[in-house]
C-alpha cells in the first residue's frame, strides 16, 4: 500500500497535489499549520494539524502514520518577505529532523520541493547535471543546504529521493502578493496594473501543472534533482498581455512603473529534459489555457480582501 | 565583555581551546553530554551539561547565558562509524537551531568547525576560494550543508561568521582508534603497528595547533572558510616513522599489512594562506615536537584500555 504524508498540505502547491495522489492510488495524510483549517477538497483526505518545527510532535506524527512515502511542501514562503527570512534556517533544521524521523519509521520514497533559487542565477539556462547551485539569497541557500544533506542522507540509508525545482507558477491560491495574481485582480477591478519594464524572460507552469509534475515525481523511482519546468522561456511583459487581453483592459498595463528589484537577472529559463523524458511527464497547461482558467478562478473570488 | 560558549567542550578539540579562550580574555562556558562529567582542566571554566540535539534545551542554555561569541566543536564523531552514520543529518539540524538561537541571543560572532571532507577530494591541494566542495560522504556533505545555510543565514542577520575546515590531527586524548594514537599505543605496548602503504600524503597539525588556531580564528574578523591546515604535506609513512623512530621501535612497523579505504586519496593537502596571511596565525608544534609531546602523554595513560 502507498500511504503518503504531504506537508505543506493546505498550501499553494501542496492542495493542488491532493487530488492527483488519491487518483494515483495513494492513501493520503495532509498535514497543515494549527492555524489553519482543513480546505473542503472533494478528495479523500485525512488531515493533521501540526507544527512541523516542532520535532517532537513531527516525531509522533510520523511514528502514528508511518507513510511509506512523503511529499515535502511545507516551508516559511510569506510574499516579499521569504527570500531573507531568518525562519529559513528553521525551516532548514525541521525538514533534516523530518527526513531523519520518515527513514526510522520504514519510509521509502521522498521527494521535496526546491527551487531554482539554488542555481547560479547569471546562466539563463538552468539545467540539473549542469549549472553549479550558487544561491544568492538565504532562501536559496537554505533550500540548496537541505538537498546536500538529504540526498547524502537518503543514499546512505537507502530511501529513495528526488528533490523538485519549483521555477515559476500562478493559479487558483496564488497569494495576491505575487506576479500573476497582482496583475489579474487589479486589472478584475479595473484598476491599473504596475509591472517593471516586463522584459525579463521567466519559465512558467500552471500550479495544477507544478502539483500533478510532483507527484509523477514520487510516483516513478527517479532521483536526484529534477527541474519542475516548463522549459520555456516567456517574458513578464507576454504574461501580463495574456491576462490583459482576455480581459480586454491592455490599456491598464503601466509597464516601467515599477523598478525592477536590484539583480533581477534577465533570463530564467528551466532544461525540462530530465521532467520530460526521465519522469515522463508533460504539462497539461498551455500559457493561453493556464492563464484562462486562473482567470476564472479570480473572478469567482472576493477581490476586496 | 567577551563571552564565549564553546560546545564540544569535554572533545578532542574543544577541551585545548578553553585554556587559550581563557588566556584570549573570554569567559568560558563550555557544554558537555549530560553523560560526561567536566574534566580538570586548570582553567577558570563554567561547564554546562546539555543534551543539543534537544531544541528546547539548548534555547535554555543560550537565554541563561546570552554570549557573544560562539565556537561549536559538536558533532558525531565516532571513529570508524560517524562519516556515515545517519546521525549526521540530525547534527546539522540542531548545529542550524543553535545558530538561529545564538543570533536571536544577541550573539556576535560565530566560529564552526568545518572539514576538509567538504572539498572534491581529487583535487589534492584544497583551498578555500579555488576547490570546489564536492563531500564524497555524508559527514562531508552535512558539514558542507551547515555551512551553505550557516553562512547565508549569519550574512542575512549581522552575525559574523568563519568556518574553520579541519584537516588531519593527532595528540593528547586523541580517541585509540585513530591512525597516530593506535600507532604510538602498538608501539608503546611493544606489539606491531599494522599500517596500509603508508604512502598517502596528508596534512597533519598537532591538536593544540589546531585548538589556538580556531581561537585566533574566532577572536579576529576573518569572515567565511578558513582551512585550519599546515599547508604542508607529509606522507603516512613518515609521520609512523616519526613516532617509531623516537620509541626506537621501527621493527614494529608493518607497512603494507592493512589495505587502505576504497577511494582512498593520494595526497590531501590545504592550502594554509589565509590562516597565516589573514588570521595571522602559525603552528607552535614541529611534527617532530608534536609528536614526542604526543607520545609523552600517551606515556602517562594506561595502555590496556
Amino acid at each position: 500500500m502507498k500511504r503518503v504524508l504531504v506537508t505543506g498540505g493546505s498550501g499553494f502547491i501542496g492542495r493542488h497535489s491532493l487530488a492527483p495522489l488519491v487518483r494515483a492510488g495513494y492513501e493520503v495524510f495532509a498535514v497543515l499549520p494549527e492555524w489553519e483549517t482543513a480546505p473542503e477538497l472533494g478528495a479523500t483526505v485525512k488531515w493533521r494539524s501540526a507544527d512541523l518545527l516542532d520535532k517532537t510532535r513531527t516525531e509522533r506524527l510520523l511514528e502514528e502514520i508511518r507513510p511509506s512515502h512523503l511529499l515535502h511542501f511545507a516551508w516559511n514562503v510569506e510574499p516579499g518577505k521569504y527570500v531573507s527570512s531568518p525562519g529559513n534556517l528553521l525551516w532548514t533544521s525541521c525538514s533534516l529532523a523530518l527526513l531523519h524521523c520518515f527513514a526510522g519509521c520504514g519510509g521509502r520514497r521522498v521527494v521535496m520541493a526546491g527551487t531554482c533559487a539554488e542555481y547560479d542565477w547569471r546562466r539563463g539556462f538552468l539545467s540539473e547535471h549542469v549549472t553549479p547551485c550558487k544561491p544568492a539569497t538565504l532562501y536559496g541557500a537554505c533550500k540548496h543546504a537541505l538537498r546536500v544533506a538529504g540526498e547524502a542522507f537518503a543514499k546512505e540509508v537507502g530511501v529513495s529521493w528526488a528533490w523538485g525545482r519549483i521555477f515559476f507558477l500562478y493559479g487558483p491560491y496564488e497569494d495576491p502578493g505575487r506576479f500573476v495574481a497582482s496583475v489579474a485582480r487589479s486589472l478584475l477591478r479595473g484598476e491599473p496594473a504596475w509591472c517593471t519594464h516586463g522584459g525579463q524572460v521567466r519559465d512558467f507552469l500552471h500550479v495544477q501543472d507544478v502539483a500533478t509534475a510532483f507527484v509523477a515525481l514520487l510516483d516513478g523511482d527517479v532521483q536526484g534533482a529534477v527541474n519542475i519546468a516548463s522549459g520555456q522561456g516567456v517574458t513578464l511583459k507576454e504574461i501580463a498581455l495574456t491576462i490583459a487581453r482576455r480581459l480586454r483592459k491592455e490599456r491598464l498595463l503601466e509597464f516601467g512603473a515599477l523598478d525592477p528589484p536590484a539583480n533581477d537577472p534577465p533570463r530564467l529559463v528551466g532544461d525540462a529534459s530530465r521532467l520530460r523524458n526521465e519522469v515522463r511527464w508533460s504539462p497539461a497547461f498551455s500559457l493561453d489555457r493556464g492563464i484562462a482558467h486562473a482567470i476564472t478562478w479570480w473572478e469567482s473570488q472576493d477581490l476586496s480582501a
